[in-house]
């Protein structure tokens, strides 16, 4: 093709990964991975898997090599390596730089509150008396967190009272590993949005979508998410004016509290596509997976406009199941208009890893909530091992 | 997964068998295509690739031992060579029976007669004798046939008049190929209707579309056809009746001939998923790709309806131009709302071959034809050898 003769290399080959090479192989385009794992799911579709670590800054080079242009799936990636590839003449997007200020929470919050983007109180955590501060600051409960590497909730720790600050700070590794604390905000919705920009820096922000977890794992988005005319405008508002802050080219998400009083604040930032964006294949003009593509290949954006309302729910392995994946519940679900099942071909299940999705789309959202109520106790993924079949 | 252990076979690797696995990976299904060219369209994202000829019956006997179900994107095979593999346990859908059938373009003809559905008036050829006996009886122009193996025109012969019937006759290998004759219909719109059986005869009829042929290549595909109620009537009546009539399995496209007198013929049936479809990945809640996966795999049917009306074209190489692909007004195209580019992947392109297609969404159908109208000059696939480079 004209506009991208060569591969794309992506760090990561999970799901992620996958949707954003089945975007490009519309386009014709050709991937390369690396990714530990042989079977991952976007092996099967890949042009070429380097099995390595994403730790491996000769594996790093090797997918250098033979890529044009070099995207990651995920933020948990040697940062430092990136950049010494973008120093020696690589085209890294989003930007390895973006990367290393996202990657530390306490250095995000500190960008954003420098732009005057709203955020819980925060602040940098070396002692435990500085936890106690904080404490007395922020008051209870209150949240302690890794400055780096958590996710899915792991890393996080809610600090209910003075009493339990010495055992938080030992949980988390405190004294070892740089911490934060956070004001707790008690919000009565999670919303997020999906934000695009390409190398022109020609923007998109895509619909605000509200997300419902358990146990720290995103199981349902809603889209549109269900807010006051107020809280909706500053939502975009906020998502806007946080992606022209970012220097990033690409797809980021950037996560959100809503309060009783419809105040916003910015949660996180995750410098790519996101879970929470899934439903935007079946749900939008332009998914974010083409979107990625569009902005790191430097062509114009797609609108992110939504075509109808649409619910997501993650497909989590099966708690006390284990070992090869067997989807049930795949004919209950087909039989229901607009219902688009993903499965992303993982071999082995585990007690909520996520091994696939559903978007359910329809004009109007409710009926779209009824039907992801009565489908989401019905599709459920087994494992050959242990555990009850609920069957 | 739990309904699918195994792998798909397709036999043929060109664009509907890489769409039909685009769609299946979503899934987390296996593909293993039978295709001669080590790079045609499907390998890039097949699981495994048997490099063979469709006639070679070690091949495909090759093809079925490893997959558990096998389905075909053309309709060009050895049909007796897959009653065989049928005969001998494996599942091919649809049927190798249904496919003898519709090969042969008179007994096609005249299962469709049988059965009340009206086609143009026809006979099969044996001799010079009895195409002028045609002649005299279906007037001038009238068409000459090859009963097998025709596509996009070839194998077609339009009999202008009495004093080329000898000429026609040679033409087409007449004494050596079986051959038929058939009235011409004037028609005033050629249409077609995808349409899909499942295991458990469950039927959907997609929306009937208008297409466009430009030397007997299709150019643009309109959805919904312009059509007076009546002949939409009447059309997707006829597409159900022939539906119901066919026993076979999966995805088949009935083309159709609309006159002045808003009389619909059926010209000609595809048992496959067909380029007047394609269309349906952004238009429709299935795409005829993903319904006709649910078909051979005995999944609930999805549901045909149009989602906003669309337009198609295909990208064909330009005239003139050979060699290694180019394509040229990608910019343009993607800043359109509502547009989608699809591009094959073939590595070489030639004067009108199929490289890609793009379709465009609008609530508005006017407003998707101007932007077809607006997009159509601009976007070309040039070749590295020869040729204008029409920039």
């Amino acid at each position: 093709m004209s506009y991208m003769e060569g591969a794309i290399g992506i760090i990561g080959g999970g799901q992620l990964g996958k949707m954003l090479i089945q975007e490009g192989k519309k386009l014709g385009l050709k991937f390369n991975i690396l990714d530990p794992s042989v079977n991952c799911p976007a092996a099967s579709i890949a042009d070429k898997h380097i099995v390595g670590s994403f730790y491996d800054g000769r594996k790093l080079q090797e997918l250098a090599e033979v890529s044009e242009i070099i995207t990651y799936e995920f933020e948990h990636i040697d940062a430092d390596l990136l950049v010494t590839l973008m120093a020696s003449g690589h085209k890294i997007y989003p930007s390895p730089l973006t990367l290393k200020l996202i990657q530390d929470k306490y250095l995000q919050k500190l960008f954003l509150k420098e732009n005057n983007i709203p955020t819980p109180d925060f602040t940098a955590i070396n002692s435990l008396e500085e936890l106690y501060k904080a404490g007395m600051s922020f008051g209870y409960p209150m949240l302690l967190k890794l400055r780096k590497g958590g996710y899915d909730g792991k890393g996080n720790y809610i600090v209910g009272s003075e009493g339990e600050v010495e055992e938080a700070y030992v949980a988390l590794g405190g004294g070892q590993k740089p911490l934060m604390a956070e004001a707790f905000v008690n919000y009565r919705m999670e919303i997020s949005a999906i934000v695009a920009r390409g190398t022109n820096r020609q923007q998109e922000v895509y619909p605000l979508s509200e997300n419902q977890h358990n146990n720290n794992i995103l199981r349902t988005t809603i889209v549109p998410a269900r807010l006051t005319d107020e809280a909706a405008v500053k939502g975009r508002e906020i998502a806007l004016k946080t992606l022209a802050f970012l220097e990033g080219i690409g797809v980021f998400c950037i996560e959100m509290f809503v309060d009783a009083e419809d105040n916003v604040f910015v949660n996180e930032i995750a410098p790519r596509t996101h879970n929470s964006g899934h439903y935007s294949i079946e749900g939008c003009y332009t998914s974010q997976f083409a979107q990625h593509l569009r902005c790191i290949l430097g062509l114009p954006l797609g609108s992110s406009q939504l075509i109808h309302p649409s619910v997501m729910i993650n497909l989590l392995g099966e708690e006390k199941n284990e070992g090869r994946a067997r989807l049930v519940g795949v004919e209950e679900a087909l039989a229901i208009k607009g219902l688009y099942l993903h499965f992303y071909g993982k071999a082995e299940t585990k007690p909520f890893r996520k091994m696939g999705h559903i978007t359910i789309v329809d004009n109007c959202l409710q009926e779209a909530l009824r039907k992801t109520a009565y489908i989401t106790d019905k599709v459920k993924v087994l494992g050959e091992k242990g555990g009850e079949t609920h069957e």
